[in-house]
């Protein structure tokens, strides 16, 4: 491990704002996350390995030979998911980079660096590299950035190069995207000659911004600048490439340019809308950049829509984007269950944007968000073993809905993939003189403050148990804040430092406990978070969850399911007044905390009427919740997150 | 007006089975319908015939002259709705020649002949009649039945033929689709050189058995015999017809022949699957075929179907079909209600179902279910001014739903218009011996009955009140049973004739009253029905409905709209005790019957937080219900027919 990231290329650490702590200088310990970062490791990246070659994504690789049928046909749609095979490719790469910082394998390695070889080699003489245009439409280059993903790929391969530079020191891949990114840069721009385009799918931003990170180079900050800048400005850019292609703007597959959130520009927009990916990968762009060039009206921006998407338009489980038709956003409240799309990669691209607002405003509201969407929204994506996935994530179902092994649009496994394999770098941040602790996961980490290497380790059975022991163990003693979260969700909150209590409530400073000292070798710090179970109710505006409520626990939200309950999930009722216990089920879902309640549940009918003039009976039962990320793990299929009050 | 079509042709009247009194012999007066059909008449049919007009149908008659482009691109779709205009030509001539039945109105009857002789013109010498295939792909003429309605336009014209020879006389437009069904049963039939095809969207079956009973020619009988039996059976004419078109059978877009009820031949399906207009048409022949050829096996597969879809997949609007991707069926109890597809010509098909279930079988439930669909999830599909139409019927709404006036798919305006205009043959119907009155609609009909002419007058002002008078005023002297329906929904009738008190429960059978005696000029029959406001529950097993009541009185149906009440719909709560009042408000909506009680409703919260721990309060409020196939003709958007109860 180590913490070159934090401080490459000599850029000099912003002192408005945190850095993360890279994925480098994180290793998990025992709990929740660990065995899922080793599922990652051990089950999906070879399981997307075997799935990618079965299904042609390598062979598209090979750009000199002939492309053959296309796999997956338009379908009427403008794109064909063959065109973002690329980006497929690169996330399996970026997967695979962040799990040998930690868990070196040379066969892995090897079969990057062989992957890598087969791009650098399909790459174009001026540096192009995009394996569905070279091999099949070279004329088409650039012609149409609104629904050919051209540009995202591009920044998917950026962001790989990025995580395998990182991961493992070696350069190769990053030359390639550098080639690529230069290109790239004498093509769009304000200069006469040319192009003041921008992708419809937001990605390629954020990967510049991670490039320059990286490397030192402005020139790929002010590219990802550029894109934001240009994005939704008049005369639009998508407009006049439709034209130049003879066709008639307006006749776009869907509809309206707030699907691509290229609407209006990029500094006006206050409400979240469109696709929801594409938004988040947007608005983490916009986070960064806000950072790095201290943007405040760019700022201001992401924070109405930070203030937009949190009070009108998330699912409780930090999944967002309500609807199949355009994958993302409709009205606020809109926030039905059964039919909830909340697509993994959204909620995944709302870790990217809350952690991103978290590094520049320091604010805990961004890591509750943040935690929500990963132990809830995000990780229902991926299955216990690894090899099974959900795209969409609905918040109740009658059964029907089991995670895939396969999809023709296979976006989301890679995405959950990366996130879990790289999750060590969300935990912990640093500024000049002060480290932050946002998510309480067991693990050890290297970290540098003030120029002096620290090691921080924390113990805890969180997110089961509110307890949190924290080792600092500085090389030497040295003076800094060591910020602590306190949770949202926490109503009582208690520390103590080395046995002696601290006074928490005196040193909160927008959600974290703020321990200023001069901390020494085997410094420890408890802290313990009250975690009571508890209802959670929506706003009433949301017309799915009247008269529901739902139960949760520290950061987890919990949902009923089958396996676990003597009738159907969604005929039990919970009475008002009834305590809600926790306990640990060690033999359950490879170890898990559960919820029970007493409640009640109506009765099966006598007779098959569908309707009738009296109403139904109810009777005792308990109910036995489980958190909602962990559910079709086993046969049973029926699932509520949102249960009825009585 | 004439009765003309009960015994046309010296075709016997079938021992087994009523016929219709046809909707030449019925005039509707004052009351609820008389409006509506009135609407259709004066507002609806001008109103399509300009839209059609502007957005090119009728040009598409003009076989002859050049296509120009296609104004509707197939979109990744199998089909354009394109080829099926000839269908909605079809039928606005079928409603506008209902119209002229009762209302003779010379300049629609010219307008009538002007595209019936164009339609004359277009037909080609061998008797092929469709202008898309005429005129744009004269080669794929009967290549592709299972996408491309082109035996569903035939079956729409013949429709169109019938309607107008039966209202006006007319043989032009009859002479056309008898070439044409001639021609067909040339090309589909069990002959070597014939093919075993038939329609992917049922539709010409019930029109063949239309066209046979106006002809007596046992032909078009024995050709709608012969689709239903060949469908679904195997080798799959689907299947060979794929891959005489040297495409891959299974690529075919609904992914499941249930699509269109041909996955298995229609005597053995059992459960209600696929699209639900094409299951409700195909029903609709089978189960006039039952009737003509006393076919058991084909009455047990309507029979099994019917209890299907009215115990596991019916609307409590008599809505069905929820879902939008397939037009139609998914699970069973899948009943969503915001995201209800429940398409308007869905409820107008299991009207035409149901009425022939009741025509064979005589039994009430037929035409309960026939009641519902018409009062509620057919109806919906109209505004009262005639000038704006429903696709989708959802239960519920948070606003955005409104009729439109133009759908590129402009199917639903001239079926629920031509089944208002045509509703008087709904209404009563005749056996060799008897006279049944299936609906209580204030009406004059013209019927016979054992030979002797019968005149009904029936007067009502349900569904508001339950109370209906019945003048019987036969040509002489006769003895006949009068069957007068006693709806399910009804705990408590009575009945008099002539004043004297007549014992209702000694006579019911199959949810008649039977009256059998010598009627004479001025007998007058009494019928008193009971009709108090009620609630009405849900199976537990549709998930969208636990807890939740709907408001029902008589037939109808009733929702919360928003415009009527103090809080947002889907807010207002009923107490499960608090008893519901109905009055008739004379202002509202042209006169409405509604429903009130005292309720509670959820209050909005200080903040805008979208989700807390501490629940939303309560206060009280009064509910507003109007019949839920009045909603959305004013300006407010919110509506629930589903309330929570508490």
């Amino acid at each position: 491990m180590s913490e070159r990231s934090s401080q490459i290329n000599g850029l000099a650490h912003p002192a408005r704002w945190h850095l993360a702590v890279p994925f480098t200088a994180v290793e998990l310990q025992d709990g929740l996350w660990a065995p899922r970062q080793k599922a990652v490791r051990e089950r999906t990246v070879p399981f997307l390995y075997a799935q990618y070659e079965k299904n042609g994504l390598f062979e598209a690789l090979d750009v000199d030979s002939p492309p053959g049928p296309l796999r997956i046909p338009f379908n009427g749609r403008p794109n064909t998911a063959v065109m973002y095979w690329d980006s497929d490719i690169a996330k399996w790469i970026e997967t695979a980079s962040y799990t040998l910082a930690t868990h070196y394998d040379p066969a892995l390695d090897a079969r990057i660096d062989d992957l890598v070889a087969r791009i650098a080699k399909a790459q174009r003489p001026d540096g192009y590299f995009n394996t569905y245009f070279i091999r099949r439409e070279p004329a088409k280059r650039w012609t149409n950035l609104r629904d050919w993903h051209e540009l995202y790929c591009a920044g998917h391969m950026i962001e790989a190069a990025v995580a395998h530079a990182q991961a493992t020191g070696k350069q190769d891949l990053i030359e390639v995207v550098r080639r690529y990114a230069d290109y790239i840069a004498t093509i769009f721009g304000p200069g006469p000659n040319q192009r003041r385009g921008y992708c419809g799918h937001p990605e390629i931003e954020l990967a510049l911004v991670k490039l320059y990170r990286l490397t030192g180079a402005r020139s790929y900050l002010d590219l990802a600048k550029f894109f934001v800048d240009e994005r939704g400005r008049q005369p639009h850019y998508f407009d006049q490439e439709a034209i130049a292609r003879s066709e008639d703007p307006a006749a776009q597959y869907y509809g309206t340019y707030e699907y691509s959130q290229s609407h209006t520009p990029v500094r006006e927009q206050r409400e979240v809308v469109g696709h929801a990916v594409r938004a988040m990968y947007l608005y983490s762009a916009m986070a960064d950049l806000a950072g790095e060039f201290d943007d405040v009206s760019l700022m201001a921006a992401c924070k109405a829509l930070w203030a937009d998407v949190t009070t009108k338009r998330l699912y409780v489980t930090g999944g967002l984007g309500p609807s199949e038709r355009n994958e993302g956003f409709t009205a606020d409240y809109d926030l039905p269950n059964e039919t909830a799309y909340a697509e993994t990669c959204a909620a995944v691209g709302m870790i990217f944007w809350a952690h991103r607002m978290l590094l520049v405003e320091r604010d805990a509201r961004y890591a509750d968000i943040m935690e929500l969407a990963l132990y809830n929204g995000a990780l229902s994506g991926l299955s216990l073993d690894g090899e099974r996935f959900f795209y969409d994530n609905p918040l109740a179902s009658r059964g029907g809905h089991r995670r895939w092994t396969w999809h023709r649009c296979p976006c989301c496994p890679p995405n959950i993939g990366r996130l879990v394999a790289s999750l060590g770098q969300y935990v912990y941040s640093t500024g000049p003189d002060e480290a932050a602790v946002h998510l309480y996961i067991a693990s050890n980490a290297r970290l540098s403050v003030g120029g002096v290497n620290v090691s921080l380790q924390q113990k805890t059975q969180y997110p089961w148990k509110g307890e949190i022991e924290i080792l600092v163990e500085p090389e030497k003693t040295v003076e800094f804040a060591l910020r602590l979260r306190v949770p949202a969700w926490c109503r009582s909150a208690s520390l103590a430092i080395n046995g002696t209590k601290f006074d928490i409530e005196a040193t909160m400073d927008r959600g974290y406990a703020h321990i200023k000292r001069r901390w020494q070798k085997g410094d420890e710090v408890k802290l313990s978070l009250d975690m009571p179970a508890e209802r959670v109710y929506a706003n009433p505006e949301v017309l799915a969850d009247v008269g529901r409520v739902v139960l949760k626990r520290g950061p987890i939200i919990y949902c009923l399911e089958g396996a676990d309950n003597d009738a159907p999930t969604h005929r039990i009722a919970l009475p008002k007044s009834n305590p809600i216990e926790a306990h640990f089920e060690r033999n359950l879902l490879s170890g898990v905390g559960m919820l029970t309640a007493e409640a009640v549940v109506v009765q099966s009918w006598e007779g098959g009427e569908l309707y009738r003039t009296d109403p139904p009976t109810m009777e005792r039962t308990t109910l036995r919740a489980i958190p909602y990320s962990f559910w079709s793990n086993r046969d049973s299929e029926e699932m509520s997150v949102w249960i009825r009050e009585v």
